[in-house]
């Protein structure tokens, strides 16, 4: 099967123009058939303010009301999508920006509102995922830039978190592919120490990965991107890979970041 | 050849929800292969004063600083962009958002500066439109929804005309499909008295044109969207219609709007 990258970079990589072009002279450099998921970053929180729209967070989850979810659909799908679209091309990189709307690529759900009512959140229905229009899409070459935005098929936009979308089109293209799925963020991989770059673990197996969060070794905002990263491995990726966003090129050649590993 | 309808929405359709979604439902029910273009709209200077950035204008026409078209980005590229796209995937139709940027669909050059700087807007370089690009988007079965935004090859996107971009599509397409293209907009068609609906020409040919001209019986917001439509038929479209939005079907089956011939 032909390879596949699947990137997403977090909301603190958009943030920073100089990290974020150096990341994506590297994505466009990368030979494969790829796919990339970004993040939304501050910026949104930082229009959000001046339009009078507040953040609003229940156990330190955002919630999404009607204009949170214009909002976000604003930034996210239209300033921060299309910069990265327009610095791509102009790199030679045929970037094409798409939300989970666009072509219905990602079909989603509103989130059911049990203890909490997170709003306008869509959780994404794989089963429905239009697997030929994403194969369509790379093989004419285009390289789809996604935002985090799902819709309900039913007109409404949804909020929905750039992890989640990323394993979702890595577990629904691997049937097609040979997917490898790569998170970047802020960190050089899975760290022992979380203060410490150098304390990397290479190769993280779920047996290793039980017992480092039995003695609370992982950190708990790493714990939802690994449960996700085995999901992943579970559902037909072929290889996860956790690191920083401006060492791309090592982390493709696997000379940085944590590999992630089922047995 | 096939047939390809090429239609532009005002940004006064745009405004209004119910029109808007009137017209979506006629365009998403219309048979052939087709492609939308849409305008901004008041909502985009809404957004601008809670933002604090100003309308600028000279001679009438709306001056692109730099705040201005990353509002115009986010607002037509983002909100209204994916609220039409989201709509349209409801009642059945594969639309899919994009912008001049997105697969480089719609190159352009930044205006040069004479007599006045227009900042950051794009003239659309015709030469170099991707006929294939579109050609294969179509072929696929996606509905192209089109914002008025294009980008200069370098990373920087530019604002453009919503017309001008029909146009330039149409003509671009007009060496693949037998293509139609329709402006749609507040009035049924072109009148010989503005103020009555009634009035409209059913159909208008470039004699007749020059002499209303003279005679000064042409609206003058009309002149931009007629001297449009004559390129248009002179580059290769087979037909322009101009009228109402909330008419699509009529205007289809040519029993309402005004006709623009070339003889």
């Amino acid at each position: 099967m032909e390879k596949l990258t699947v990137i997403k970079i977090g909301g603190n990589i958009v943030d920073e123009a100089s990290v974020l072009s150096a990341f994506l002279k590297e994505f466009a450099e990368s030979p494969s058939k790829k796919i990339l998921i970004h993040g939304g970053g501050k910026i949104a929180t930082r229009i959000g303010d001046s339009l009078g729209i507040q953040s609003k967070y229940i156990d330190g989850r955002r919630i999404t009301d009607a204009d949170t979810i214009d909002l976000v659909t604003m930034v996210y799908g239209g300033l921060i999508n299309k910069k990265i679209v327009a610095e791509l091309q102009s790199i030679g990189c045929n970037a094409i920006g798409l939300t989970g709307a666009d072509a219905n690529l990602l079909p989603a759900s509103k989130r059911p509102i049990k203890l909490v009512d997170y709003g306008f959140v869509g959780d994404v229905i794989p089963d429905l995922i239009p697997v030929d229009s994403w194969k369509k899409l790379l093989e004419i070459g285009f390289v789809p830039i996604v935002a985090p935005l799902t819709h309900d098929q039913q007109g409404q936009m949804l909020n929905t978190n750039a992890d989640t979308i990323a394993q979702e089109i890595a577990k629904a293209l691997s049937r097609s592919y040979e997917v490898e799925l790569i998170y970047s963020f802020e960190k050089a991989g899975v760290l022992i120490d979380t203060s410490d770059d150098n304390s990397v673990i290479p190769v993280l197996d779920k047996k290793t990965y039980e017992q480092l969060k039995r003695d609370q070794k992982i950190y708990a905002g790493m714990i939802p991107k690994l449960d996700n990263a085995f999901e992943a491995l579970n559902n037909g990726v072929s290889k996860v890979i956790i690191g920083k966003a401006e060492n791309l090129n090592r982390l493709l050649s696997n000379s940085s970041g944590t590999t992630i590993i089922n047995e």
